[in-house]
């Protein structure tokens, strides 16, 4: 057993303020302080707040993004797969205070939450991703770009080393289980049989790389929305948005689960 | 200008195990080294991890957590709010690790994922909570349960202190827009209204109250699901399940958006 000591010098600006200035996990010190027993030094809540989003992103390669979030999705499905790819890499690439958040934390969107098969975990775990690196002006055109380049696009693409690639389908919608039954129906294979769950892996995949093409682009200053909504969003709100019924809202395709009725 | 001394003792077990093993945001101990010069000590890889999940919950008082829930509405919307109800306190009590988590990074929740409608983010938000401090087989069962009661329950019921109860009604659904859509059919206004605002504060700090409610039982050992799933649920998925077709998964109340039709 060996002993070490540090030597901490106490500026004349606040503990709390230093700490937010240098852009550090607070928390980390509170520990120090509880744990190792710093006499005399400021309490946890004094040090005890992660930095403000959005934290500094450091470009990751788009390809590496995909096989990370589709090994991940093997460990702990979609929303952990696309979260822990983003997240994780940038904990192993900048360290704090990325890695006081536990990827893990993102489980439980799988399958639309806990097997609900509500919002796609992969978008849902690219959301909170996205969040902490883009400033509050800027994850809402980031995700809704990510959200209509889901629903209109052929998926999966991304096809891992020394595999081929399999059938693709467009899910006119963010949901889970509208986005899985499309599949099936193009592919020919049951929602539990494991031909289904590899082209979930790949899906996870393929939007963690597109986060990773999507931020770096964000970080580059090219960053340009690409993708529209669907007609229907437009037709249907007319009356059922701001308009004269106004009862309710989204940017969902209306038309992937009701009729349309034409004012009827 | 003062100065303190700590004195740390290295153990003979590696620190990043001891640091495991106490509970700790290693994250921490990485930022005290590189900030404050700590000589001879491992790196920030060797220590850069938060601690393994579930972290120690602590009991929240379900009446604080639904206003703290409501209050947080107006400053980030329903997801966040949620979010910052249950993991705010549990960083205002327990402090690190929670602290080593920026609440805000779940604003991206609102309206069902920045305005699509999807999932509602007050039990996106739920789920992420929840996530970080029940295990793995447990955190499944309550966000089954709070999502079952939401869909089946007339919400919002938690009334700000000196106001009157609101109009209710039963979402029969998860998804934002069709939680929506419902109460504005029951009380008559319009989805954009301040009204409707209101009543997704108040749902927020509803749902950000059962959650404090599910969490304690869970800390107590007397959690016991108890709303079963919709009667569509079984009926649809008899055919559209595991069985004949197995072509869909979820357990969305199938019939509040689709016909129907009977095996037809």
């Amino acid at each position: 057993m060996s002993e070490k000591t540090i030597e901490i010098v106490e500026n004349t600006i606040s503990r709390r303020r230093f700490i937010a200035t240098a852009g550090l996990t607070a928390a980390g010190l509170a520990i120090g302080a509880t744990t190792f027993g710093l006499a005399g030094c400021s309490t946890a809540e004094s040090v005890s707040e992660a930095p403000i989003l959005p934290w500094q992103y450091k470009e990751l390669d788009p390809l590496a993004a995909a096989k990370r979030g589709y090994d991940g999705y093997f460990e702990g499905a979609c929303c952990y797969g696309v979260f822990d790819s983003v997240v994780g890499q940038l904990q192993d690439r900048v360290g704090a205070p990325f890695t006081g958040i536990p990827t893990a934390m993102m489980k439980y969107g799988e399958g639309g939450v806990v097997g609900w098969g509500t919002l796609c975990g992969a978008l849902n775990g690219a959301g909170a991703a996205i969040s902490l690196v883009t400033d509050s002006e800027t994850y809402a055109k980031v995700i809704n770009e990510l959200m209509a380049w889901y629903t209109q696009t052929a998926l999966p693409i991304y096809v891992p080393e020394g595999q081929s690639a399999i059938v693709t389908s467009v899910s006119n919608s963010p949901l889970c289980h509208a986005s899985v039954t499309k599949w099936c129906d193009a592919a020919g294979f049951g929602a539990m049989s494991p031909e289904r769950k590899e082209r979930c892996g790949r899906l996870t995949g393929t939007v963690a790389g597109k986060v990773a093409e999507l931020l770096n682009a964000v970080a580059a200053g090219t960053f340009t929305p690409s993708f529209g909504l669907a007609e229907s969003v437009t037709g249907c709100m007319s009356c059922h948005g701001k308009g004269a019924m106004n009862n309710t809202l989204g940017k969902m395709d209306c038309t992937s689960c009701h009729k349309p009725h034409n004012g009827g």
